[in-house]
């Protein structure tokens, strides 16, 4: 821990208090400007960085991998628009820019190896965007990831067919628009924690997404926790997290 | 047809053009003050009459049924507050008051034979109060019922094992509060119409029913649609329309 | 039923219970990676397959079709964009794209024959794209259907004068956006169901539909039930259920 | 007009500026504390003064009403609480307790002759009592008032029979909960402005009269303008306005 | 009235009982296919008729500036589409667009007198559209305006030094987006009935209009009623109605 | 796995066809009519069985806890009522009411021993009652559990001294109303998942919840998922998930 | 600073890493098992406690005045139920309990004197109780507070006629319901900041506040900013840091 | 005071009452068609004219900043498009525009010194626009600023780091989208005023920056109050009111 490093080096009058005050409020940032890099996050997280590169400019995010990689630390970016990507696949030679999930990854550390299964199971087609993404971090933070793509509910035959596989992971990522009730569905039929994933998919009273939230959310079965709207990267995010401590 | 009915007599000079025109305004109708009886709703419809209790004193509903009886109409009050129970018991010897459904039924005229099957499913025990109106209004309009309680989507075995006796009605009733998912995992199971009630059974992000509202406007499956929260009366009109014209 | 075959055949030992588990888990399903098409639903339903186009690229919608057509499934796809239309076009001789409903058929086994009537209401000119995605859904399902455009209640004449041609239907769609209060008045005039499609043909307090769709949740009137806004499908496909089984 | 009043004064030499600045101050208020009394309202708008009850002790009406009574202004107090009718009633000999409509009148001045039509139509029974408060408003201002009740869509004929009547009017308030349908229809009907109120009658989607305010705001038809929710006395406030410079 | 006329016919026996029912049905439409035109609206209210030409295409608005001309009705059409203007003015000649109000007029019969004040007041600059819009409308209808553009609340001067001009019209429209204090202000100030326009200017919590529109409907000023947001057409209309019946 | 049994009865000839596909209907259910107790929960899930107590009558608790006592299973009712909570006692003389966490536990098979730590953060004094019922679950499942109070973000001092404490936790569960702040900054500074419970603490625009459900589904942190408004149970019974799980 | 005591300390070698750690985790908390007391807030902010009641047993209360005053800090209890009141007046002989404003003050410390000016004007007579809260809290934290009830814009004189003395203060806190029309009035006439408060006086589309609070937070008019629906204590709070700090 | 002026002047007889009365109307507004400019504005506020460009035409603008360049008034132009940009470049020499915070700024007046600090503070990258907004208004306006971007609540220490920093200033600005936490954790660390500005930033359940705007109003810290979504200009107004009147 840093912060008992600093007092230790006080302690042992090795520096002062006033430097220790100082040398508190810099501890593992690195102020770009536009943004601060909290490069210790890695190491207290045990996860590479994640940047989400919507509302940044190319350059903010030339700048930040720059700086990642100088950190020796893995990177991966989500969301990245068409013209960030071609900046970035320029400006670094073994970036892995991923088209479909709109990811770019900059290995500048050990890549980690996959162990436990996380299971990702979508109600339609539509929803695999958010899927892919979801995969794409997951993968990123070192689990195994299998997909079960177009599971909805309105032929149960699709997500039964499947469900000797999904209870193999140690944590399901469910990701249904519309009147999302896969999540409660999947919920009955497992022992273990499900990840709701609302999507904006559909139309009229779902309200980008809306009717999909409220119903996770209110969801009679046990085990559902969700988080926001077509946000694959922070169900990736919880699922790694609770994957990496399973059993 | 009333309407033809007094142009033939305008025709066959047995009345003027002015009283022609006066008639028609007063074709049907009971004017009782606070309410205007549409006697010949059920002539036209084929239905008794239903008075929405709530909201009107019990005088009100003496009033009515006391025409109803004159016109022998058959009567249906929903939503009867204890208070108005006790009084239009006091009033008419042969009503029938269920203090479950809150209903009160006073036949004047033929009561029909039931014919066809209607299906209530519910998710939850809480959404029996729905149910129960639901069945007290479909039986009174002359329809066979079967309730299914409790069959909720996080438990599936509760709706599978009761499906083969869901699908032999002409229409199904699903409701549900909550995530009201209930109406697409049944809707993709059978093959007759689905009326969908909300509930407001929930509680939080429910938003007094919103979430089961939506849910199933927003229903993924084919052969949903929707009435009004809470709105048992309303499923039971339309599935009653449904099951007369059925083959 | 295909589930009973199976038991059967295990009973018959003519498969082991493994083979039975897991034959069970592959009935219906051709899955093209993307998408589970459920191939048994027509069997199950007695409608060709319809695919929701929005969201699907025309790769997929090709995949798709070609499976279809594989298994004799005759297929429609709505809400198709003009760039998927010409790869439909260009991939498949005998289909049949409609600019205006924007639709595509494909025929690969008989066509039905139209039977029964289905009314489809609408209140102003800008509604008549949601009703011409509901005709062609349900002349595709074999329906007969009869449109009457242009019917809102600020001029009731309009609608009145259509009034008997309407009550020929055994099930009336009304489709209205702003105050959506067409649904409410068509349903007090006819003794069939009514199926509302609230649209989001309005601006302001409009809400994108929300006007409409609580109107016609909220209906005064019997006999009616709604469905998603805009959602010219829906209505169709659970009209054609009440009309198929219509006397 | 008084600000003139004091301008001349000062002009005249009279007063002087610092006099005039002060007294421009207190032209027509008497503050009771709790209340600053608008006592120049009568003489701008031709009105009695109105009180608006809800949310005001009995004796902050009392004190109101004592002072309107000294200056020989007519007061009308709206939303009157049962204790609060108490209390008026043991203070005031000539008041005028209206259990119905929750008002109290006590006529200071000269009572306005009554001249001009205001029609109220009101959808279902339950609406009566935002019908009756719009009444006694109406008519303390010195407008004949007809009402007609119970006139909701879901039975034109109810609403016909008594458009030659409410055609007599200058100007008709409509009053519907639910979805609120009737404005658009009246409005088709009559040459007059119509002058919407929704109300909280209803349940489920209804939210309290949303659904009736957004349906009456998004009105297809001409000649509608909407007031708050319940709102009897704005309603009977803009139609006596109107009333009263018609010809 | 033309439904007396048929009647009269009827009973001269000039035409049968059966022809009597049909042409009831006819009266006053002219059916374009897209769009059914109400003929009779034009004796009926007084007014020239209004097209609202938002979704509709070039050929449909042509079809019905046709017809009326056709019938000598004078047409008015709002929302033109830059396109669509271009298309009306090669068909029609004598048609005068106006790019600022985004409408159409062709006067095919008689153009009325102005006579009669209103009143438009706006809040801001970026309020003006809506303005002007309903000055159009208004003035196609017969009556005299004068607009007072930009003055909201936050400088009371601007709205004071107007006031007596404003106090002449016989109806005022206040129109305003943001939080639309206008509309309270101004009422506060008049004896004439105020027409609340919200609008959609602002940003944010503005939510394209939705706090300009609560506020407007719980406006704590007497004699102020509202029509949807950005609905300069709806103001203009009731205003219209209210200045012609005032003395 | 029983259907596994019953496929290999089947396949043995100990039953018939008929039999089997009986025998799957009825599979761990225990209808009471009212409910439809899922037998099969506890050795499905390895809890005991939670009953959702509001919206039940005492008699239906009765029954419920006679059944499940009656298949030696452990039962947990939530959201007790004072009546229920009395009635219940009076019924099962070792049942323990907790009138804190509104529960009642009734033991009827062996007592799970807590192993693994649940962290529950409040922040406020009010949240304390949700945090109870959480804490109560929890301990019901068999976890460890420390409960740390009142360490809102407005005064970061409270949370930062228990720091140590709650990091020693496998799961945190942070429940907090008003802006819901504190489950952000705990993600912050935990690698384990955080189930954030919104409560319906505050007033005003707080919308019973809403807007610390709003906050914390969109929160800035990693590590985040949410359940439904003052949903301790939902919390407890995923957090105990993930718990079991943990290394 | 205590955090630099601490540290001090530990570089004159008078504490040890461990302890210096370990401290820093005590400053300030006084732990009451439900509450956490801040008891450095008052050094930090120079304003007495402020504890909000509501939520909070009377037992709760009573513990946290008793640690307050024994660490000699002035406290203020907003929102205290007419019990806690009671059980408050019984455990304090010094407490002032203010049945108006609903608080308790009890000073163990020294009584502020009062400097400075706050402005608190309200539009209406109902919105006095927020107003009355926030004059409490200001006295308490040693502000000069004058009041100006009544003061809607529907009748501007109210208003104008106060400006000269609003104008003297430093800060003016504006208190509307219904359409918060008098936040931008008043910033539109003063130079000093406008803390805008929201309330839930008003009645239906006036949804609890929000019309309110919408309406605040898109103030056209420079210098408003705004607080939660009737958070009298709140508005009270900022603008005594506001005043405190002012010239 | 003007309007003193024109009193003393009409006492003098140097003008009639008829003329004071018009002149009264008058004062300080140059009427530019569009736009009625406050030209008095700066002499009672002491700040410089801010014209909201969004929404008016380059045209406009150009009118805007000829007239105040006449009355020798500093205006700044927010919200300016690129278009607008380009055209008062060429119109005016000396105007600065700035690409970034999308301002313009043209001194005709003395510059102001900037006295006295605000701090802006922001929770991510993406919120910087709205600072740079702010940032620029203040400076106009007079004040230092320093800004600390992307110091949001998932890591602690970048914000404690600057703390020492942002206790300099005399009010804080937070600015946030998401869940907005910032302005909560901001305010239990500063003993100043905070402005809280909620943005649009974020995706799904954001709903446009209402999520940020609710947490905030919501805040259970001290001392916070909040403006309109984005509204970075109307922080920066009341901040440098604060500023300005701060010892």
């Amino acid at each position: 821990m840093q912060v008992r490093e600093i007092l230790e080096k006080l302690k042992n009058a090795e520096i002062s208090v006033d430097i220790a005050l100082e040398t508190l409020k810099d501890v593992s940032i690195a102020d770009l400007g536009h943004t601060k890099l909290d490069l210790d996050r890695t190491a207290r997280t045990g996860f590479g960085e994640v940047v989400f590169a919507q509302g940044k400019t190319p350059q903010q995010l030339v700048d930040i991998f720059v700086e990642l990689k100088k950190q020796k630390i893995n990177a991966l970016a989500t969301r990245v628009s068409e013209d960030s990507a071609k900046v970035l696949a320029q400006c670094f030679e073994d970036i892995k820019i991923d088209n479909l999930s709109h990811t770019a990854v900059l290995y500048s550390s050990e890549v980690p190896q996959p162990t436990g299964l996380i299971a990702i199971v979508t109600a339609g087609t539509s929803d695999m965007s958010v899927a892919i993404e979801a995969k794409a971090v997951a993968e990123f933070f070192g689990n195994k990831v299998e997909c079960f793509f177009d599971c909805g509910v309105a032929g149960l035959h699709r997500l039964l067919s499947n469900l000797e596989n999904i209870r193999k992971a140690n944590v399901v990522i469910a990701i249904a628009g519309m009147e999302g009730a896969l999540a409660s569905v999947v919920a009955g039929l497992v022992k273990t924690p499900v990840i709701a994933v609302p999507t904006s998919v559909g139309y009229g009273a779902n309200f980008q997404g809306l009717s999909a939230l409220l119903s996770m959310i209110n969801s009679c079965a046990n085990g559902v926790s969700v988080v926001n709207i077509d946000n694959g990267y922070g169900a990736a995010y919880i699922a790694s997290v609770i994957n990496r401590q399973s059993k």
